[in-house]
């Protein structure tokens, strides 16, 4: 690979000792005027350059953030944290931040790469993305000092009362009560909610936006449980939240879901005459011109770096989504 | 952020020099035993790691690919780079790489780009996608004497004799080749052609395979030519495909598409029957159940990383994409 010209070779084509290139650029009040110019000349000519590398040892800081790029890529809602990666690295660019990916199987593997980057100084903070119930990721960072905010709550007790965890999240209760509330105003009574099943943070938030318009709608809480649907999703099986919402008797009026995926299941199980509305307005909602809640994803970057900078005010950000009406 | 304990903290703290901090690492033998003992007392203590930056300013190597985040990513082919990012994150993580990110408005943003990581040694490498006729970034890498493959072909006369130019990409002609003969045995023969206005490499290569099935199955070149559509694509407007192949009488059997997105406009425009194939096998693909083009993405990171490494055999891959029936 490029080999850039060293001190070394600036010294040996000045006719100086290292040191004395360090000098000149470091302490230049030291050095003779002569002396000065001589090495000046050979950094002018072989091109070399104050090192990034030499800047962060003497510093300490990378300037550069660890953000780990996620396994689940490959599906549809997938898409959402390829999308949060792309305005984050714009907005860290902007602020002369880096982003520096690493992939990991598990949290095992993930605590092992941040040891790894850490201890290299490699990445000076982390972005973590994808946490949930009992993310044993979030310990081990508060434990070791580690400067880190979450796209994602903490999902436990304290989410708002432990500064050590620093956080930036959607409000998905907000997004599917919308959702759920719009379709109610479209005189629609009989709405599904296919989702995952109980015990996901995210899920579970999503489903008490459906539960909470419902009940303010009046809808018996007894009616509710036979349009209350969780799946197990699946990439290879984009038709599996379909099959759920199709089993369902009498068919709902409507169907509000906890992604994409799950509408698009839904749509093609139900036909276009059954509104639906996703969730993360991924390129197939508006493909197929259904409605769906939209991630505030700059927005959510502008905090995460945010947050990452300062020590003042909040420790957390929730943002708001939108629902985006087809 | 984040500070690490620095040599100075070591020196301090085991009241030595810096000097002797540096000699106990770098050349022990000349140091009293009694001194290395006190200085590795106090590296121990303090957690000092010697740093990667140090490392990096010794090699002038950063062991750091630079690959940008393509703007496209927000549609549904932007997927595809995505899904080769991961590829080449997990297999330049095996080798012991980083993949450091950054984005860029145009061919100028990202020359400029380019400048500033490689001066400070931030990369010592690039892997460039979305590659296209008269891409002025390669000329500047050439001449820079940069380090650099690309995820596409230079699209050129020179395609494979330059050997400045290393280059993996995928036969997407074969690709489309196959997927035109499939359905030719099928018994199909007014099989439209759905892809982008000629001009693009990439987009002309697919058309090539197309033709040549059809001239190979016996199809007058002058039956082709209100089959051959080209549209440009507007991640905003899925339907425009669909409009162009439903603009076509007599309707056509069949429709062969450039891209998934392109395949589910056919699909809606057209509905089930008549038997659409698109490109890039996205979770779209498999949501609708239309056959794609795949791109072996894992095999290209691989053969990225092999030509950055060594500058044996060939400078060039052409791999073969494997069409996935549905």
């Amino acid at each position: 690979m490029r080999r850039l010209p060293t001190v070394s070779d600036v010294a040996e084509a000045a006719g100086v000792s290292r040191q004395t290139v360090s000098n000149v650029l470091n302490t230049p009040e030291i050095v003779r005027a002569e002396t000065t110019e001589r090495v000046r000349a050979a950094i002018e000519r072989l091109g070399y350059r104050p090192h990034a590398s030499a800047r962060r040892l003497r510093t300490r800081r990378s300037s550069t953030i660890g953000v780990r790029l996620d396994p689940g890529a490959d599906g549809m809602s997938g898409s959402l944290l390829d999308r949060f990666l792309h305005a984050l690295v714009e907005r860290a660019d902007a602020d002369g931040l880096r982003v520096l990916l690493y992939t990991a199987v598990d949290e095992d593997a993930e605590i092992a790469t941040f040891e790894r980057l850490l201890d290299g100084a490699d990445v000076d903070a982390l972005v973590l993305t994808s946490t949930h119930y009992g993310d044993r990721r979030i310990p081990w960072l508060v434990e070791h000092d580690v400067r880190f905010v979450t796209f994602g709550r903490p999902w436990g007790e304290h989410d708002t009362t432990d500064r050590s965890h620093r956080w930036v999240d959607v409000d998905g209760r907000v997004g599917v009560r919308a959702a759920t509330a719009s379709l109610l105003e479209q005189g629609h009574r009989r709405i599904a909610f296919l989702g995952w099943p109980e015990g996901s943070g995210t899920g579970d938030d999503r489903r008490a936006g459906w539960r909470e318009a419902m009940l303010a709608a009046g809808v018996p809480d007894a009616d509710m449980t036979a349009l209350d649907l969780g799946v197990e999703e699946d990439p290879l099986d984009l038709g599996i939240g379909g099959r759920a919402v199709a089993a369902v008797a009498p068919r709902p009026d409507a169907v509000v879901c906890a992604s994409d995926s799950l509408a698009l299941g839904a749509r093609l199980a139900l036909g276009p005459d059954v509104p639906v509305v996703g969730y993360d307005d991924t390129p197939v909602a508006r493909a197929l011109g259904f409605p769906s809640v939209a991630q505030p994803l700059d927005e959510v970057a502008a905090a995460v770096l945010e947050l990452l900078a300062s020590d003042e005010g909040d420790h957390h950000r929730l943002l708001a989504p939108r629902l985006v009406r087809r």
